[in-house]
C-alpha cells in the first residue's frame, strides 16, 4: 500500500459513490488504473464493504445510548447484546468495566426494557448521548 | 415512509453498492421506482451519506480503545478529540461519565500520547477493546 | 395552552386554594373565563390534582434520606419500595445507579431496619439530606 | 395532635380541594369541629400550604433527571441550582456525594446545557429517570 | 445538668483516677458535694463506666486497620465482628458503605485470616492506620 | 509481660475504678503484689491513662458518624479535624481514602457546618452511624 | 550485616555475574574475604538467588497488564494466578481491592481468554502497561 | 530461537549461576555449544542481564505496598516515583488507573512519608501485600 493507494481510500471513505473517474482526478492517475487499485484494496480486505448511513432520528430512534456492563459472563452478555434489536455496536473491552453497548432506541419505557432484560448478565451504567462526532479514520 | 422504503434502506445499509435493479428485485418494484424512492430518502435525509469500510488492522492502527473521560470542560475535551487524528468516534454523555472516545491508534507508545495529552482536559479511563460486534441499524 | 393558561398554572402552584377570582385579576380576566379555563386545564390532565404540603418534622419524621440503589432486580425493588411506610418518592434511574427512594422515618433505628429490609432487592448508598429546597415548576 | 387530625390531614393530602363537609363525614364530625382543627393544623404549621400538581410531560418538558454532585463548594451549587429554572428540587445531603438536584427539561441539548453550567460548582452524575411513584406521607 | 457538672466530667474524662478532693478543687466546691454530683452523674447514666488505656502496640498488636465493608447482610457480619478477638469496635453505618471495623493485630498474616473470614460477610476494603489522634468530648 | 499482668490488665480495662483488692482476688496473689504489677505497666507504659466513660447522646450530641476523606494534603485535614470540637478521633490511613474522622454533632445543620468547612482540606464521604458495638481489647 | 556487606549486594543486585575479584575491587577487601561475605549472605538467605533476566517482547508475549481483582475467595483466585502460564507475579493485597495478578501475554485474544477464565474467582479491572521502570532496592 | 534455547532460558532464569556445564547435561549438547547460544541470546537482548535477589524483609524493608495512582501528569509522577529510594518498580499503566508503583519500606511513618510526597502528583490509593508469589516466566 503506497500514498496513492492511501489517498484513494481517503476520497472513497467519505464518500462510496465516487465514481472512479472522480477518484482519477485527485490522485492524477487514469481510471482504469484506480479501479485496478481499488480491486486490489478490495481483495486485501483493506476495504471490507461499502454502508449506507442512515439517519436513526428520522427511523423513531432518538434516544441513543452507550451503556457499560461489568459482567462475569460476557459470552452471554455478548450474545444477548448481538441478538438485541436495538443493539448497534457493541465492544468487551479490557479496563474498569468489562463490555460496552451503543443502544438506540425509542423511548425511556424501551430503554427501561433493554436494561431490565440485560440485567440478567451483568450491572449496566447507563450513558445516554447528548451529542456525538465521527471523524473519518484517514 | 412506508415498508418498502423499510426494506430498500436495510438492502442498502449492508450494501452501498448494491444497483437499483438489485435492490428492485427485493422489494418487487421497479428499478425506477426504486430509484425514485432512494432518491427521496435522500432529500429528507434519512439517507445521510455512503461510507467505504477500512479495515484499521491493515493500516497499523491495530490498537482500539474505547476512553471514557470525567471532564468539566467538555467543550474544550471534545473539541481536543475532534481534531486528534486517532479518534474515530467521540461522545458527550449524561451519566457517571461526561465523555467517550473512539481511539484506533498503532502502539501503547501512541496511546500513551493520547491519554498524556487528554489529560489536559479531564481524566480518562482506557478500555482496550478484545473483541467487537457491529450489528445493522435495520 | 397559552400565555394566560401558563400565567394561570403559575398561580395556581403555589396555592391550590386562591380562589377563581384572585387568579382572575392576575390575569385580567374575568371569573367565570378563568374556572372555565381551569376547567380545560383539569379535562386535558395538565392539572393532574391538588395536594396539601405536610411538614414531616411535625409528624416526627425529621430523618430524611435520599437512598440510592445499585440493583439487578428493579422491580421486586419498586414493589418494595411503593409499598413501604416510609418511602414519599421512587425512582427507575438510568445512569450509575439504577434506583432512588426518598425516605422519611423516626428514628436511626427506623432507618437502620429500612436498609435492612431493602438489602434483599439492591445495595443501598444512603445520603441524609442535610437541608432541600423546592422550587415551583412554572 | 390527635388520631382525628391525623385522618383528616390523610385525607386533605390527597385531595387538597376536599370540601369541610367531605372531611368531616370521613372522620364522623360536624364541618365546623373539622374547619376549626385544619384551622389549627394551620397555625401550627403542621400544614404548610396547597399546591396545585402540573403534568410536566404535557408542558413540554418531558426529560426529568435526577443529577448527583460531588461538590467542594456546595453554598454556590446549592445558589446555582437554586435559581436555575429547570431545577425542581434539590438537597444538600451527606453520603457518598453531596448534592442532589431534580431537574426537567425540553431535550438532551437543553440537559447538556445544564449540565455545562453546573459543572463550575461540582461534578455531576446524571442519572434519567425511566418511570417514578410518589406515595402519600400518610 | 449545670456547667459545674460539665466542668467535673471534663476532668474527669481525662483521668479518671482523680480523686474528688483534687477536682473539687478545680471547681470550687467541696469533696462531698463534687462526691454527690458525681453519683448523680453515674445513676443517670451520663457517667458510663472507667476504663483503663492499653497501649496495643506494647501488647504485640501493632497493625490497626479501619476495614470498609460493602455487605447485604449486615446484621451477620455485626455478629462476626463482635465476636473477633481482633476487632476494637464496630459501627453499622449508612452512606456508601454499610459496616466499619477497627481492627487490631499482629502481622501481615493475622490480618489476611481476619479479611479472608470477613468475606463471607461482605466485601471488605482495608485501611491501614498510619497514625492517630483521639480529642477528648468535652 | 506474664499471664497474670495479662489477667490484671484484662480486668482493669473494663473497670478502671476496680480496687487493688478486688482485681488480686481475681489473679490469686496478694493486694501489694498486684500494686506493685500496676505500677510497673504503668511505667512501662502499657497503661497510658485511665478515662471515664461520658454518654455523648446524654450532651445533646447525638448524632455520630464517621467520614471519609480523600484528600492531598493530610497534614492540614488532621489539623483542622485536630482542632475542631465535634471530632472524637481521628485517623491518617493508607488504602483507598486517606483520613477517617470520627464526629459526633448535634444536628443535621452542625453537621452540615462540620462538612462545609471539612471540604477546603479534601473530598468527604459521610456516614452516619446506625448502632456500634464496643469490645475489649483483651 | 555491615556497609561493606551492603556495598557488595549493591554491586551483585545489578550483576549476578560480576566476578569475587571485581567486587573486591569495590569495596577495598580481598577476593577471599569477598568470598566469605557473600557465602554468609547467601546461608542468611539476605541472597535468595540468582536470576537471569529475559525480555519478553523477544519472546512473543508483549501484552503486559496488571489486572486489580475485587474478590471474596483470594485463595482460589491465588491458586488460579499462580497455576496459569501467562501470570508474572501476584499479590493478595489489603486496600480496596483484594488481588493483583501481573500478566505477560501474546494478544488481546489471550488476555480476553485469561480475563474470562479468571472471572471465575473475582472482579478484574485490565490495565495495560503502557511502560515501566525498575529501580534497584540499594 | 528453537527449543533447546527455550530450554537454556528455562534452566538460566530460575538459576543464573548455572555452570554452562550443568545447563549442557540439561539440553544434551555440548558445553562449548550451550556456551555459544548463551553468548547469541545476550547479543540478541534476549538476556537482558542477571540479576541477585535480596530478601528485603532482611534488610528492614518489611511493608510492601502496591501504591495506585490516578493523576493528570504522569509525566511528573513517574519521575518522582524513578527517583525515590523506597520504589522497586513503577508502571505507566492505561486503564481505570493511570500509574502504580511498587513500595518496599521500613515502617507505616516511612510509608506516611512517601503518601504524603506522592500527593503532589497524583492521588494514591494504598494496597499493602499480604503475600505473594512469583513464576517464572517460562
Amino acid at each position: 500500500m503506497d500514498k496513492i493507494d492511501f489517498e484513494i481510500l481517503k476520497q472513497l471513505e467519505q464518500n462510496a459513490k465516487m465514481t472512479t473517474k472522480e477518484v482519477a482526478a485527485h490522485v492524477h492517475l487514469s481510471a482504469p488504473a484506480v479501479a485496478e487499485r481499488i480491486k486490489k484494496l478490495e481483495e486485501q480486505q483493506i476495504i471490507t464493504g461499502y454502508k449506507t448511513l442512515i439517519d436513526l432520528r428520522k427511523l423513531d430512534r432518538s434516544i441513543v445510548a452507550l451503556v457499560l456492563f461489568k459482567s462475569n459472563d460476557c459470552r452471554k452478555l455478548a450474545e444477548f447484546c448481538y441478538n438485541h434489536p436495538d443493539v448497534l455496536e457493541c465492544y468487551r473491552v479490557a479496563g474498569e468495566i468489562s463490555y460496552i453497548a451503543k443502544v438506540a432506541t425509542q423511548s425511556v419505557e424501551t430503554l427501561e426494557n433493554f436494561i431490565d432484560q440485560s440485567m440478567l448478565y451483568g450491572t449496566p451504567s447507563t450513558n445516554i448521548v447528548l451529542s456525538g462526532q465521527k471523524n473519518t479514520i484517514l
